[in-house]
């Protein structure tokens, strides 16, 4: 197990807590709709065995089936070791030591009525020669709706006018457009939400910023999906969901940056690939 | 219009008369399994302004949807342009000199039953200032069998052996098995066959070898088809078949060098994409 100073242990702490409380959350929707559909949480550890003591860590993966949520990923890790050479390069303060530490949790919902968006939330804390917190929240819906699209964005625009200091939410709001692009079809992969990234300021207000989006994610995303959970969908809504979801695929697989990294600094592959969707299709 | 030197034409035309041949072959099958399903053929333009004469051409997507093909894509193309910058350095014989002249034939089936075994054939002639042909087939069983996997690589030996003056049959092999390989997952996407490359020596032997690995693919294919299409599969089946095929999105989108080939040189992403499985599942 690695060791952890209290930075670390206030940012793992604030995840592993912030995903039992959307678990919650989301099993509680659940039984809204009569369904009993709980996560299964399966630990996993890190393998790196060039690490040295600052190696190892791991993670859990939650996953939950159900009846509102058709799929739902909610993970999280906390682990450290050493990126490869050639990787560090590309990993800001780590090109002189390619040491490093990340905890962070990872959300990835994809829902069974085409009219409840899916959503994608992560938060995490790095530290290499430097550190930052980094994150985004993104909403994902087949078939959009204006009042979610524009309640997503007011609960992200009020966490970073809370902390205007750090948080500068026009910017976070273009960097999502921008992140969340796929190129080869010149369509975003959603309506957007926020982005960011190498927050090095001070741990604290950077820190205290990465708890509101937390928050607000935790505050906006239930309300839309009982917003929505018994709007009746036709076939043809359903088609819809799941060609959008094949599109969804192709930018977690070909564009993402948190499935390169993970897949390239031996992260568990279940737990990276549980953002893709439980059934997709190409027309 | 881009304008073809007689290698250039021959090339073109075997490539279109293979599609023709085959599309023919799959909807007899289709009429064996008393379903009229035809292919569809759409044809698109290469755009690229920047090319100047040289620059253009396009291809020709052909689709069916059937009963025993569930969604098999045939694309041929003929195109001319100039790499950018940074991909040409990445191309034999690019490196000074950007254009580049292409013909191929693209072949992705996925079928419906799942003891048919779904199966990808590409052949291409290649000229920037060396010129090659390039190509390769492989296997894509969901529950495989050993007598298909057997017939399918005693074909391709068979194309190799009759070429052995330009044709390695256990290099090639080899080359499919390492070429088909998912890192993230240690496994391969299928049970291989053989994938070639750079084969620059004279054009007519090299052509008659492309022409056989054609052959060979119109012989093998369509037999394995016929003596599996009408076996009895379950449900468990079929779900195996589409957690396998969430697996060959995977290696296409993430590893596949025509992917990436295509998205980067302006091809068309339609045409490029048609080897995405038509249903696919993640657990």
């Amino acid at each position: 197990m690695i060791s952890l100073d209290p930075q670390q242990q206030s940012a793992r702490d604030w995840f592993e807590g912030l995903r039992t409380r959307i678990c919650a959350a989301f099993e509680a929707i659940e039984r809204e709709a009569d369904s009993d559909a709980a996560f299964t949480f399966t630990p996993w550890d890190r393998v790196d065995e060039s690490a040295g003591p600052e190696g190892g860590g791991g993670g859990v993966q939650g996953l939950l089936r159900g009846r509102v949520f058709e799929k739902v990923g909610v993970n999280v890790s906390t682990v450290g070791g050493r990126f490869s050479p050639e990787f560090a390069r590309s990993i800001n303060g780590a090109g002189d030591d390619p040491r490093f530490f990340a905890t962070g949790i990872s959300l990835v919902a994809h829902m069974a009525n085409p009219h409840v968006p899916a959503v994608h939330m992560n938060t995490r804390y790095l530290r290499t020669t430097k550190s930052w917190f980094g994150g985004g929240a993104d909403l994902n819906p087949p078939l959009p709706q204006p009042q979610d699209t524009d309640d997503f964005h007011a609960a992200f625009r009020a966490a970073c006018e809370a902390h205007g200091q750090v948080a500068d939410y026009p910017k976070f709001k273009k960097w999502a457009d921008d992140y969340f692009w796929i190129p080869h079809r010149n369509v975003h992969r959603g309506v957007g939400g926020i982005f960011y990234d190498h927050l090095e300021s001070d741990f604290e207000p950077t820190f205290a910023f990465t708890r509101s989006v937390g928050e607000a994610f935790l505050d906006i995303f239930p309300a839309i999906v009982r917003r929505r959970m018994s709007m009746a969908a036709s076939e043809a809504d359903r088609a819809a969901m799941l060609a959008y979801r094949g599109r969804y695929a192709e930018f977690n697989l070909v564009y993402d940056r948190g499935t390169s990294f993970g897949l390239k600094t031996g992260g568990n592959v279940d737990a990276i690939l549980m953002s893709l969707p439980p059934v997709a299709t190409w027309a």
